[in-house]
Formats: C-alpha cells, sequence, structure tokens
C-alpha cells in the first residue's frame, strides 16, 4: 500500500492523523501541489479527479476520497476503532464526521479557494476549471460563524463531536479549524469555552502533530 | 424504526430506491416541506439540521445525512448488498457514490437551490439562512455538464458507475440525473450514449419508481 498525499493538504491531514491514531505506518509518495505535480498524467491515472490523497493497494487498485480511504483503512484494521463497532455507532460516526465536513471543513475549502489569488480558476478541486466567486467568501466567512456556533452547542452535551469517543468527527473538525486558523486567520471564538475545551484535549493526542 | 421522510425530497429518495432494492419495509412518516414542517421544534429535536430524510431507531436514536442512514440500514440488513462486500468493494463504491453526490447531486442541488424564487434565503439547506447567489446558477449549469461528460467517460470503461455491480453509486447519479431534469429540465445529452444505455438499465429496475 501507497500513500500519495501532500503535507499542504487538508484532505491529506485527515488521513495522516488516522493513520497515527491507529499506528499504521506505509509508503508516502509526496505530491508536489505547488508543482502542479496532481495535474500531470501519472496521476491523472491514479486519481482522474487530480487530487490528494489517494492510497493505491498491492494490486494497483487506487481509492480516492477521504472517507472512502479511511473506510478500507477501518476494514483491514479493526483495532482502535475509530469509525465505531457496532452499527449504530458507525452511522452517527458517519453522521457526524460529514456534518464536520460539510459545515466545517467545505465552508473553510470553498472560502480559501474562492479568495486566494493563488487559486484564480481553481474554486472547485478537480479536473476542471471554475473561476472564483468573491460572494463566496464573504458568505463563507458567516459559515465558519455557524460552524463554530452549532459546535459549541454540540459539545456542550457531550464530550467529543460524535458522542462519548474520540472518533473521526473530530479529526476531520480539527482539521477544518487548524485550516480556518492558517488560511483564514478565524479562530474559535473566545467565547466558546466547551469548544475550547475539547480543542486543547483533543490537539494533545500524539496523533496531531501530524 | 422509522423514517421520516418527503416525497418531493430528492435525498429521501436516495434512501426510498435503497429500501425498495434492499426489500425493506418500515414506517414512514412524512415530513411537509412545502408548510416548513422540517422547521418546527418538534423535527428539530430529530434532526437539527432540519431536513430530510432522518431514521429513528427503536431506542429512539436519530440518523441523519443519507450516506449514513444507508450505513446503518446496510450494517444490519446486509443481504443484496450494495455498498461493497469486501474491504476494497467498500472503498471503491465509496469513492464513487461520493462523486456522484458532489460533482453531481450536489451540483445540481445547488443550482436549483440559488435560482428557485421559492428558495430564496435557503441557498443552503440547513438551520442557517443564506442569501442565493445568482452566480452559482450559472456555474452550476457548467458543472452539471462536466459531470455528464464525466460520466459518460466512466460509463465507457464499466457498466455500473462503481465497476461490475450495481451499488448505491447508481443510486445517487439517477436521483441526480432526474432531480435535473425535472428541476432545470437538464438531460443527459443525446450524443452521451454510454450514459443513456447505463441509464435505461438501471432505471428499468423496479426500485425506480421511488
Amino acid at each position: 500500500m501507497k500513500l500519495y498525499q501532500s503535507n499542504n493538504s487538508p484532505n491529506s491531514r485527515r488521513v495522516g492523523i488516522y493513520l497515527a491514531e491507529k499506528g499504521i505506518s506505509m509508503t508516502v509518495v509526496p505530491v508536489d501541489l505547488g508543482a502542479g505535480e496532481q495535474f500531470s498524467e501519472a496521476y491523472a491515472a491514479i486519481n482522474p479527479r487530480r487530487v490528494v490523497p489517494a492510497l493505491v493497494l498491492d494490486d494497483g487498485s487506487a481509492i480516492g476520497e477521504v472517507p472512502a480511504i479511511i473506510r478500507y483503512l477501518e476494514e483491514t484494521h479493526p483495532d482502535r476503532p475509530l469509525l465505531g463497532s457496532t452499527p449504530k455507532e458507525k452511522a452517527v460516526i458517519s453522521m457526524w464526521e460529514r456534518r464536520m465536513e460539510q459545515e466545517g471543513f467545505a465552508a473553510v475549502m470553498e472560502t480559501v479557494r474562492n479568495g486566494a489569488p493563488g487559486l484564480k480558476g481553481r474554486a472547485i478541486a478537480g479536473p476542471h476549471q471554475y473561476d472564483q466567486i468573491p460572494e463566496l467568501v464573504e458568505r463563507g466567512r458567516r459559515r465558519i460563524a455557524d460552524f463554530y456556533g452549532d459546535l459549541e452547542a454540540r459539545l456542550a452535551e457531550v464530550p467529543f463531536v460524535a458522542g462519548d469517543q474520540f472518533s473521526v468527527a473530530d479529526i476531520t473538525a480539527v482539521v477544518a479549524i487548524d485550516f480556518a486558523k492558517n488560511a483564514l486567520s478565524l479562530e474559535i471564538p473566545g467565547e466558546n469555552a466547551e469548544s475550547r475545551r475539547w480543542y486543547g484535549s483533543v490537539t494533545s493526542r500524539p496523533s496531531m502533530g501530524q
């Protein structure tokens, strides 16, 4: 198994933290996003969407999309489950991970991609070119504020995003929050005490250095 | 188990087709979207995102988000698998289902929500209000055209979206295509012969009447 990834890619970081939590090591192949290596024919043959990360299995099959990569790894490495153990846990964690992705991660990504001067024509990741829409930057900042508000309400009820256990939902949320901080200087509001407690707790895990 | 859903909701249709394929019957509770019933306090207690569908388990737990609902049903009803049987199949189907959702279903949804007069202030489903952005309608039509082009290339290689077997990836693609046709009058281009063959084949399945 080989993981194609970039240290500058928040989606790659989601997989990196997952691997560290599970104690899985594998060959990592860096893809130079700055040099546009994801658009090379060699990489397009691995992932036609031309995004990182991608997991290439020993039989040559390539798996793209972070939830699909993590699904494969969890099926083949069931110890220390991060997607839940029972059908109900699996569904609840899947639901919350998706909410963190759609309301947090995707909102940050949209805001960055529609505003960064270096991403003109690249407003949506993938093989097609889409122009930036400045209104999406403004809307994105409101979406991120709404995400922080909803996260605070959730963490007032439970210790981790999906409930009582640390899971991939926490990983996706942390990566979204760190991405917003690094790329947009948007941090968890100071008054969001529950979120700050949770963030301090989960980011102290050794995996989070990824 | 009870499924809260609406016959006017494409996301509800994804679950409806899945249930029909699996031969699972359950109590269905209609949610009147036209009357705004999804914003009632009673429904918000079931799904804080205020969208349909939602699956309520016998212990009262509520599962929202279509992939999470289907994950639960597949775990508890493994016969006639629609999410794959081996770790590799599960990952490949998850990858393709997600692509159909992000590049097809979400593109159609964004185009509809940013243009429909009845959805002013509702450009993103969920508990928060976001204004429509007319440029997203124009961009959405290009995204849908790109989706049709990519789908045609894929179906020139394999009989079903995720490969050799009918799966949830086909369900999501069909629902997106029918939604584009009904809400935007955008059909599979006439020259896309592979897609038309596939569409004719999969929509002849009895489940597709859902």
